[in-house]
């Protein structure tokens, strides 16, 4: 039976580090004192073996363990608490990489659009997409509906709720999505362009199944949610069964310094589903370093067991001015999303967005001709 | 109107910290610069305001933000989302308390049962109440039910799965909550006692669905479940409307050193109707040290705006030998889970059980005496 290996760095010396691994192999699969286990399946098949033992510096070592698929019963839940449960509680241990075998990968989902289709339903090739943020929250639907119509009038690629937006009195769900759509829709017919509007669906299962139905009979052209918001599972089983439009994956309180973000936004937002993955980039309002940004893309692109790649999105304080060099970056399978710089130009919010639009497309073209 | 009063610890140094703790109240609530807000309701309802600044040492200071609780949508998620959304993602802020006004408290079920609930169904007064749990997974559903059975006899008021059980093959989670349930019914029958079987829930929601049906339908007494492995939404929803029985919430994948464990654990946990709390004790497999245990057992009882207590329940490598020790940290409102140790006891599981159970009202009786 092929395992699950999920790799921990762990902040011991090398004299404690053999007996912290395999303390962490009861602690991730039993969960008793070895000298518990006396069932022979038990012992050979449930049991995490460790794999691996790696140095990476005097105080820290690199821990792979083997768990058992088995374990995981299928479900995303469940994978969670084998890869992490009660190891997250230990400060010292961090979960940095996480390899499943084909049979598991084939339980979830993926990107069901993911970088390919997002480029089909946008009609944006061979350039990075282009995405604008509706906010700040508090604003009446007919507000949020203007700036809508106003980033689709400038062409931009995706309009996406604010993550702050939810159902809230002052702009209730409802009347948002309907309104902002219908505003998309107009701008869409006058410019003939393929702007889609992506709400922020959040709250209780019940309240995020409904929000689903009305993003449906809307038409609405995709979703964004926040997967450890709203909780992974729930998240994947919307995608499984709920949605039929692409996802984007935002990481409001993924709190990502515990799992290291290349796995949590990368490998297993892309697993469940996300078919574009929104995280901080560097030199913005957040820490992440380049070397991080850079993971978290490779993990969202990479060619992985037939998942398809997932669009990455760098985002958090971007502005206008910073599209070239995160053109260079990142190159063109990259949705570059500017939020409150955009809004910033008040009265110029038409110029300024078509201006992003514009420096995007050129930059493009002008990487083409070199 | 009354705000949410958020206290963030932050790793920043004096000359900084006005200018961190101004973009901490925008991140938190319109997440757009400040001159993007020009719109009056926005800016004198929804912009969080800097409360307060505390200096705890050199380079650590304490920010309260009041946010507005209308933002909240009073929905779970929402409400997570404003208090540590995207502030998260900051490494160098810990969220480290939360105050609430009533009228939003009143949005959400806490405890149904609480301390004083699980006294009554368990008819457990004046001592701590005694927990075991049925592992190591991958044992079949026979085996369980009869350590379930045994330890029922024994005389512990709960037996809960480990919360690596979940709907597995070996133990497939609606067999193994017939065969359990029935195995403690049957002891309950010639014991005279009234031990409760917590079967740990978790999966999607629409599997939880199903297994809080199951529950329903098997008399099951009380159910464990993690709310940061299905999602804290989640957990909020089943409590609210689908289970009810006494609920146990498990402290797995909370990853609780990004937000301060007695704010997760002891208030988010309790907010959303956990009617006893398992964390990990000091002394045990994990590092919390005593003065964080104490605050979260604090958290779970003390007195909140008419909010139920919660039972807290230290666990996590306990044994019968620290019986003594814990009741004369924690007082009798407590609940003592012993889970491995007791079953190292291999054949003498009953006779490990009976002392466990022994103890605990030998102690609380002396403590009566004195």
């Amino acid at each position: 039976m092929s395992r699950i290996l999920a790799t921990y760095r762990v902040q011991v010396r090398a004299a404690e580090i053999e007996a912290i691994a395999a303390a962490l192999a009861l602690e991730q699969s039993v969960e008793t004192p070895r000298d518990v286990v006396r069932d022979p399946f038990v012992r050979d098949e449930i049991l995490a073996r460790v794999e691996r033992i790696r140095p990476v510096s005097v105080d820290t070592h690199e821990v792979t363990l083997a768990l058992a698929p088995i374990t995981t019963g299928n479900d995303p839940a469940q994978l969670l608490n084998m890869l992490y449960g009660n190891s997250s509680l230990h400060a010292h241990v961090e979960l940095v990489d996480v390899t499943l075998p084909q049979s598991l990968v084939e339980h979830f989902p993926g990107p069901r659009y993911g970088i390919e289709g997002l480029r089909r339903l946008t009609g944006a090739h061979g350039r990075p997409l282009t995405c604008a943020a509706l906010k700040p929250q508090g604003l009446p639907v007919e507000r949020l509906a203007e700036l809508c119509y106003t980033f689709a009038k400038g062409g931009v690629d995706i309009i996406k709720d604010d993550h702050g937006l939810a159902d809230q009195s002052y702009s209730p769900f409802d009347q948002r999505v309907r309104a902002c759509q219908r505003a998309v829709e107009r701008a869409n017919r006058e410019t003939g362009g393929r702007t889609m509007y992506a709400p922020s669906m959040v709250g209780r299962p019940e309240a995020l199944y409904a929000q689903a139905r009305l993003v449906k009979e809307e038409g609405v052209g995709a979703v964004l949610l926040a997967p450890a918001l709203i909780g992974m599972p729930v998240f994947e089983e919307l995608v499984s069964r709920h949605l039929d439009v692409p996802v984007l994956a935002h990481p409001a309180y993924a709190g990502a310094a515990r799992v290291a973000p290349p796995v949590l936004l990368g490998t297993l937002y892309r697993l469940f589903g996300a078919d574009a993955i929104i995280y901080p980039n560097f030199g913005g309002r957040f820490a992440y370093t380049p070397s991080t940004c850079r993971a978290i893309a490779e993990a969202a692109r990479k060619p992985w067991q037939g998942v398809r790649p997932a669009m990455p999105v760098p985002a958090g304080g971007m502005t206008v001015e910073r599209v070239p060099e995160l053109i260079e970056f990142y190159g063109p399978d990259t949705m570059l999303l500017i939020g409150g710089s955009l809004l910033q130009a008040g009265e110029a919010l038409l110029e300024r967005t078509r201006a992003f639009v514009g420096q995007v497309a050129a930059q493009t073209s002008a990487a083409e001709v070199r």
